[in-house]
């Protein structure tokens, strides 16, 4: 099952994880989510992941046929695992972790009965931590992502038709996203949260409050999935903020351009030009050590000072965050908001995106994946970042 | 909050649900997931919604600024609500539900607290069985989205290039769609199944086995997203089985076409006509009060009959049901399976889906979705229904 190339890196992985484990005192971690099999696989399967506070992973597959290799074990059900894991002479924990913010209630509680009531805790915030680091491996990952969602980026121009809507131009940009060899899956943490491929907002519609917690929103094209385009034509004067997903390795980079019908208000230069102020702001700040939260005050202080404080992270309806993690889910740690508790460290990789609407012609500001270096930042979505004059 | 023209079926919907609510016996329901607020309110937002046994639904909204109507009530968080429905005259539940099976386990325990420790039961199953039974308003948008998927589906030998891989049409199919109103977004009850927009299979790629639990499989790209598509030239003999999803309204229609790259040998065209008899035998037999599991077996037993047992439902890896309730989801209630305890009513909407894999040749059968009518059943999902050769 697991490829012979990814065994280094799942060492790196288990180890990094089992070093959480054994700092929080529990015996071992039960994995039942997609992602985080994923993460600890190096694919998606059916099954559970089995991770002692010490030892070799085992994995219980059930989908799948035909996988093979270390520590893997066939099961219909996951009450087979306990009597494999006492065969393979794995002790059976008294303390466990379950993935208790993404479990839902009726499998938690099939889990919690598997190796005899042992005391659970919620592992969920372990992995959480362990994965905003990222390895080598994934920030190449990452950075190949980014390689091709730049590509795409810059076919946007040679989209553009007059008369198109923001749907239409989006439509032609999933299309070359897919050509450029986007997996398509956009994932996101937690239940709440949905999109398709991502948002292009045209105009005022960047100003249409969403349930969604993403930085901007838009009113969609049906109240089933309220969020990005809504069909508005584009037209002389309206900003177009671009911001479709990027997943062309199983590891998302996230990033927003801004393009133009004709030319924009001074007034959305000028606030574009703070939003790349404060990308270089937070490029002088940022390396391991920095509180997460201090870039969003930072941000937040020159929206203010800059007299935009009203039009930071949208208007009508403003985002609480600057900027958050990406990896295998687009919402991972750390998030730059202003009670963040998250503090940078070499590895973690997270997308920086400083916004503005300007009520009468739409959102500007950008948007950039970057990765915490040993002293500073590398910024891994690189394309032009002034405003593109459509057609 | 909810548009006028939604109020009457909202009733219709709310008494539903509350006639199963008072056969159990509970005092009310909680309702926190993204499917079940559309479906009881006709929009998503980020909140809750209480349902009392008798009475009306408040909705706690937190996101987006700016609805309003009856019974809507801000709130920053859910811990708000209970003041607020003592203020409305509603009594605190003594036995409450909650959507056990897709709550996540922390989120569970913040809502048992809510209401001062009621006696809490799954409300999941009493959501599944009333929103399988769809009203007329939502059969119509089902039927809806099925005009427009089989619209998309006519394009598909227009999309057609020699040399092309399944990739490449999907990618045309998916434009398509979008271009004729898909919303995109493919919701699957449970976290266990993921997939972007459906799947062209080709060749033997349609024997790939998949994690996922799906009718046919396919590798897939990528081992972060194994399923669909795997990037298999389209050639001379191939059959080309295309399932992807219709989601037009905010309620999804699921329907596969095959296509051949030239002929096929005589055996695949063999194998769909059984499956086409299938089709033929279900909408015979198929009224209300038809066991779900009965229309499995027949089809199980006509594969068997026509030698073809060992690759009904896939060969490597087979599935275990030959259809499945569709509606906000793609994975309702009726389950066609040879255990399922359901049982056909009118107003049930179902996806039908016979299907066999023909080593070296691909996949090769049908699938529509059908409405339950009072004397049978009526498909929403009409186009040609042969295999239709490409270029």
């Amino acid at each position: 099952m697991l490829s012979d190339e990814f065994l280094p890196e799942l060492r790196v992985r288990r180890q990094a994880l089992q070093r959480l484990l054994q700092r929080e005192g529990v015996d071992g971690l039960w994995v039942s989510s997609n992602v985080n099999l994923y993460y600890l696989s190096g694919r998606v399967f059916s099954g559970h992941i089995y991770l002692p506070a010490e030892g070799e992973l085992l994995f219980f597959v059930r989908r799948p046929v035909g996988l093979g290799g270390d520590g893997v074990h066939y099961v219909r059900k996951p009450e087979e695992a306990p009597a494999l894991m006492t065969a393979a002479g794995v002790a059976m924990p008294r303390v466990l972790m379950l993935e208790s913010d993404s479990v839902p209630y009726s499998e938690y509680m099939r889990y919690e009965k598997l190796f005899g009531r042992p005391e659970i805790r919620n592992g969920s915030a372990v992995l959480r931590e362990a994965r905003a680091v990222k390895t080598p491996r994934e920030i190449a990952m990452i950075r190949r992502s980014g390689e091709r969602h730049a590509e795409v980026y810059r076919t946007i121009p040679s989209l553009y038709r007059p008369g198109m809507t923001d749907l239409g131009l989006s439509i032609e940009i999933e299309r070359q996203s897919r050509l450029h060899g986007s997996l398509g899956i956009f994932r996101i943490a937690g239940q709440s949260m949905e999109i398709f491929a991502g948002s292009v907002l045209a105009g005022d519609n960047a100003d249409a409050p969403s349930p969604y917690d993403f930085a901007m929103g838009g009113g969609g094209l049906d109240r089933s999935i309220p969020v990005g385009a809504d069909g508005t034509v584009l037209c002389e004067g309206m900003s177009v903020m671009v911001d479709v997903g990027g997943n062309f390795t199983g590891y998302m980079t996230d990033m927003t351009r801004v393009f133009s019908v004709g030319r924009l208000p001074d007034e959305a230069y000028r606030a574009h030009r703070v939003a790349l102020d404060m990308q270089h702001e937070m490029a002088a700040m940022a390396r391991p050590g920095t509180p997460a939260a201090d870039i969003y005050n930072l941000c937040r202080e020159m929206a203010v000072a800059a007299g935009l404080g009203e039009y930071f992270m949208g208007h009508r309806q403003q985002a609480g965050f600057v900027g958050h993690g990406v990896g295998i889910e687009i919402n991972e740690a750390p998030v730059l908001a202003p009670r963040s508790r998250d503090v940078l460290a070499e590895g973690m990789v997270f997308a920086f995106e400083p916004k503005f609407v300007i009520p009468g012609t739409g959102a500007v500001g950008i948007e950039n994946t970057f990765a915490v270096t040993d002293g500073g930042v590398e910024k891994l979505t690189i394309c032009e970042e002034e405003i593109v004059s459509l057609g």
